[in-house]
C-alpha cells in the first residue's frame, strides 16, 4: 500500500474540501466517514466504499473489509483529516445513497420519525441514534436545512445515518405518501390538546417534529391527523428536539411492548 | 449609563477571560450569562446579578430588572462577548450558587437525576432542560469533568442551570444522602437485567447516568439499589446520554401521572 506522508498531497486536500463543503460532497457524490464502526455500518447497509485511508500507527489490526482503493497515511496526515474525539486511524470516502419514499421497506406496523427543516447536525445525529436503538422503520427529513452527509451528522450519529432508512423529500411528498400508506401522523405542537402518552402510538404512526426555534410549519399542523405535546411542567416551554423525539419514540415502543 | 465602545476595554477583556477559563470563573466567583430569558431565570432563582452589559441597538426595550452595575456597549463590543446564535443584546455577570445536598428542598415523592462524571457541556445543558420540563426535584452531579458554570452549559440549557436545584458533590456523598432519604437508586447499565419501563419509578427514585464512553463506575453499579437498561433493538449499543436520561425521566413522570 502506497504511503501518503504529506498533508499537501492532492488526495488529502480533497478530503479536507469534502469535510468542509456541502457543495463539494454533492458535486463529487462522496462523503467522509471516520471510524471502523461507522465504516462497517455503512458497508453492512450496502454503501459503496470509494477510498480508504489507514494510519497504521493508530490502526495496526487487519481490516474486516477490502476496499478497492486504499492508501496508508502518516499520523500527521491523519490528524489533518480526522474529526472525531476517539480516533482509530481510519477515514473513508463513501458514496451517499439517495433513498426515495417508494424505496422504503416497511414492517407490518410501521413507526416513522418525520423531521421538518432540522438545522443542527448534532441533533440530527442524536435522532438517528434513537431511531436505530428503537429500530423504527424510517426517518423522513423534509426540506432539510443541513446536508444529510455532513460529517458532523455521521459523527454525532455514530454511523446511524447508515443503519437507518433515511429519506429526504418535500413536506408535500411525505404527507401524500404517509396518507397513502395509512400511517397516522402526529404533529408535535405546544398548542396541541392531546398529551403524547394519551394517544395510541401502537398503530402505524409517524411523529412529526419541527425546528426548535419556530416549531412546525402551518402546512404540517394543518395536514397532520392529530397534534400532540409533551407536558411541560417547569419554567421553560421547550425541550431539545432530539430529546423530545426520543421521549415520543420510546413511548411508542413501550406501548408496542418493544415488539 | 456609560458607553463602552472598545473591545479593548478592560471590563470587556475580563468578560472574555471569564468566558474562556474555568479558573477565572472560579477565582472571580462569576460566570457569564447571555440572553434576557436566561438572566431572568437566574434572578427568579435568587442568583445575584453582578454586572449587566446592554447593547441598545439590539435591545431597545426597557428591562424587567434593575442591575446594580450596568454598562451600555456598542454592537462591536457586544459581538466580542456574545456567544449564542439568537442574540438579544444582553450579557450579564452572575454570582454562582453552591447548593449542597443538605440545602435541597424535596417534594413528598422526589425524583432525582444523578450524573456521574458528565463530560460535554451540551449534554449537561440538554439534561437540565429535561429536568426543568419534567419538574423533577434535583440534579446531582458527581465528580464532574466539566465546569457547571461553563457558558456552554448555560447556553445549551437555555438557563435551566438556574431553574433547577443542582448540587455538585462526590459519589460517596450522593450515595449516602440518597440512602438516608430513602430514595431508591437505579443505575443505568447495558448489563442490567431489568428494563426501565418494568420497574416502579413512581416511588421516590433517582436514575444514575454514566458517561457515554465508559458508563458508570463500579462504585455506582455496586452501590445502587437496582440496575436498569433501555432496550436497544438496533445495530448500536448506546444512546446519547441526554437522550437516555430524557427517556427514563419521562417514563417516571408517566408512571406518576405527571403529578
Amino acid at each position: 500500500m502506497e504511503l501518503i506522508a504529506s498533508p499537501q498531497n492532492p488526495k488529502i486536500k480533497n478530503v479536507v474540501r469534502l469535510l468542509e463543503k456541502a457543495s463539494e460532497r454533492k458535486e463529487q457524490n462522496l462523503t467522509v466517514v471516520e471510524g471502523e464502526r461507522e465504516i462497517e455500518l455503512a458497508l453492512r447497509a450496502g454503501y459503496k466504499l470509494h477510498t480508504l485511508f489507514i494510519c497504521k500507527e493508530l490502526h495496526p489490526a487487519p481490516l474486516n473489509f477490502s476496499p478497492e482503493h486504499s492508501w496508508e497515511i502518516s499520523k500527521v496526515v491523519f490528524d489533518k483529516i480526522a474529526y472525531r474525539e476517539n480516533r482509530d486511524g481510519l477515514v473513508a470516502l463513501i458514496v451517499p445513497k439517495k433513498l426515495r419514499l417508494q424505496d422504503l421497506k416497511l414492517s407490518s406496523n410501521p413507526f416513522i420519525i418525520v423531521l421538518e427543516a432540522v438545522e443542527k447536525p448534532g441533533n440530527l445525529g442524536a435522532i438517528l441514534r434513537t431511531a436505530d436503538a428503537a429500530h423504527i422503520d424510517a426517518v423522513i427529513i423534509c426540506d432539510p436545512q443541513t446536508d444529510l452527509y455532513n460529517p458532523n451528522v455521521i459523527r454525532s450519529g455514530i454511523g446511524c445515518l447508515f443503519s437507518n432508512q433515511v429519506v429526504v423529500c418535500t413536506s408535500d411528498e411525505a404527507i401524500n405518501w404517509l396518507r397513502q400508506k395509512n400511517i397516522r401522523t402526529y404533529a408535535t405542537a405546544l398548542t396541541a390538546t392531546h398529551f403524547y402518552h394519551e394517544v395510541n402510538l401502537a398503530q402505524p404512526s409517524a411523529v412529526v417534529m419541527g425546528t426548535e426555534a419556530t416549531g412546525l410549519s402551518n402546512k404540517w399542523l394543518q395536514e397532520a391527523d392529530d397534534q400532540i405535546k409533551i407536558p411541560m411542567r417547569g419554567q421553560i416551554d421547550s425541550l431539545n428536539v432530539s430529546t423530545s423525539t426520543a421521549i415520543l419514540v420510546f413511548e411508542a415502543m413501550r406501548q408496542r411492548g418493544f415488539q
